[in-house]
């Protein structure tokens, strides 16, 4: 089992891919660097598997992105699995072409990447009229496989922190075709294994409500949390499978005052058909420049 | 200028495109198959343009898929363009590895697909050590690449419409992930250029609204719209990134009786501090089996 003073924090990736980096910021903001290993994972739900086998403190995954929208795999996760969210981190995302210092970038035969940035960088891979774009199953993973193969003819996509970990040159900087890209991570745990300790008021609650397909419940329930000053920074709904004409919705709120958090927690049971309280958790602050 | 006799109807992808297909859908759908067009576009911002200029009639564009939700670039482009949605379509999506029938699958050294349709086939790549997923703008171009070729060493991942396009075989059906894939496709003319004609009562309704970051902007919105008996079935927030804390929202929204649709528009008029009804279109119905 992890015990307080190691924390094991598990990510999808290989080391250098951006979960990776978002489990690094939460070790800083935790004063914890020192004690954090970063646990790489292939998948999120060996993240997930990983936390409730007690191998790993914490895990972070991300959950929505400026471009594609919200990873919905993990939303589901997280509605299964007892684990509690503990923090958010927004990233900014910035790909890059990385590869040998000496690779000749128009001699490329084949770049590497996960399926999501190569689509993120299709003007760019538009360009490099004699490169293939093959898709594997990690950015940093591809920037690893690149330098075992030692090969001058092949080059990833990846994080700077992916140059970093390989050893090999950012070729081309910020090749992604819309700027301004940003995900947003959140960092989860055991359910009662709460660290950091939950914040004081004003902070973010995440929860999932399961309402009927009738006219005006969501309205309700919204209603009811603005009277009690609460304000929604994150709502989608996703159709139930099993159950035709039912919704989930995932909702982010701010909480302004500790006086009102059972207010709202006991608004949220009473007016859905079921829910879950993800966590409580200190919104993501912009570090000072 | 298209005629209404003639209708053009552009959609995303090559020919066998799981796009293209809708577009199919919905020509069956107006009992206007004959009088159909489609015309292959290289992207989404094409599809829109070519509308804009009077060149296609329609568009077909996927709105949500069940596994990787919304595509959010395309709700971007209906907010932006002066654009009317008049229909959605529902279709399964089931993926397939497709070759030259006498091609060995064990011996295949790339499968070519849109980086999302390979995202979504993992299990299955897997399975093909010797081969490497290579991404290509388009699953049915993907697949028109390997008749091209005439190589029986590459296969694409591609819908069973893109092995009918191209006379390719199918090597292997429904390779995705997980069943019950769906994607939402809507269909867009002109504004003013509605046809099909508007439906009478009930149908659906799509709009955007831009709320102040305030308690209760979003619940007085819904809460008016519970009032008049109205439904909603899609409702997902996006943050508006050159004016942080304001938001903007996607609502699929279903009115029962053509009595309220100006209370509708008036409400959402007026508790919004800017709005836009996408359109109105009749909700889609499964077909009879």
């Amino acid at each position: 089992m992890a015990t307080d003073s190691e924390l094991k924090i598990g990510y999808q990736g290989a080391p250098g891919a951006f979960s990776h980096r978002a489990v690094k910021i939460f070790a800083e903001d935790l004063n914890r660097l020192e004690d954090v290993t970063p646990v790489s994972c292939k998948t999120f739900d060996e993240v997930f598997a990983r936390i409730l086998s007690g191998e790993c403190s914490h895990g972070v995954i991300p959950l929505e992105n400026s471009s594609v929208g919200s990873i919905v795999a993990n939303y589901d996760l997280l509605w299964k699995n007892k684990v509690e969210m503990v923090g958010e981190i927004y990233l900014p995302i910035h790909h890059n072409l990385i590869g040998f210092s000496d690779t000749d970038i128009s001699k490329l035969v084949e770049v590497y990447s996960h399926p999501v940035a190569l689509d993120q960088c299709r003007t760019f891979l538009k360009e490099l009229t004699g490169a293939k774009a093959v898709s594997y199953w990690d950015t940093s993973a591809a920037a690893f496989y690149v330098q075992e193969t030692g090969s001058r003819t092949i080059g990833a996509i990846a994080s700077e922190f992916a140059a970093v970990e390989t050893g090999l040159s950012i070729l081309r900087r910020n090749i992604e075709d819309h700027s301004g890209n940003r995900t947003r991570f959140g960092v989860i745990t055991l359910v009662n294994g709460h660290l950091p300790a939950p914040p004081a008021a004003p902070f973010k609650m995440s929860c999932v409500v399961e309402l009927a397909h009738q006219p005006g419940a969501l309205a309700n329930l919204l209603r009811n949390l603005a009277i009690l000053g609460v304000n929604l920074t994150k709502i989608e709904s996703r159709p139930i499978p099993e159950t035709p004409w039912h919704y989930r919705f995932f909702l982010d709120i701010e909480i302004p005052f500790e006086e009102v958090t059972d207010a709202v927690t006991s608004a949220i049971g009473r007016l859905s058909e079921a829910h879950k309280i993800l966590g409580r958790y200190k919104g993501w602050q912009e570090p000072a420049q």
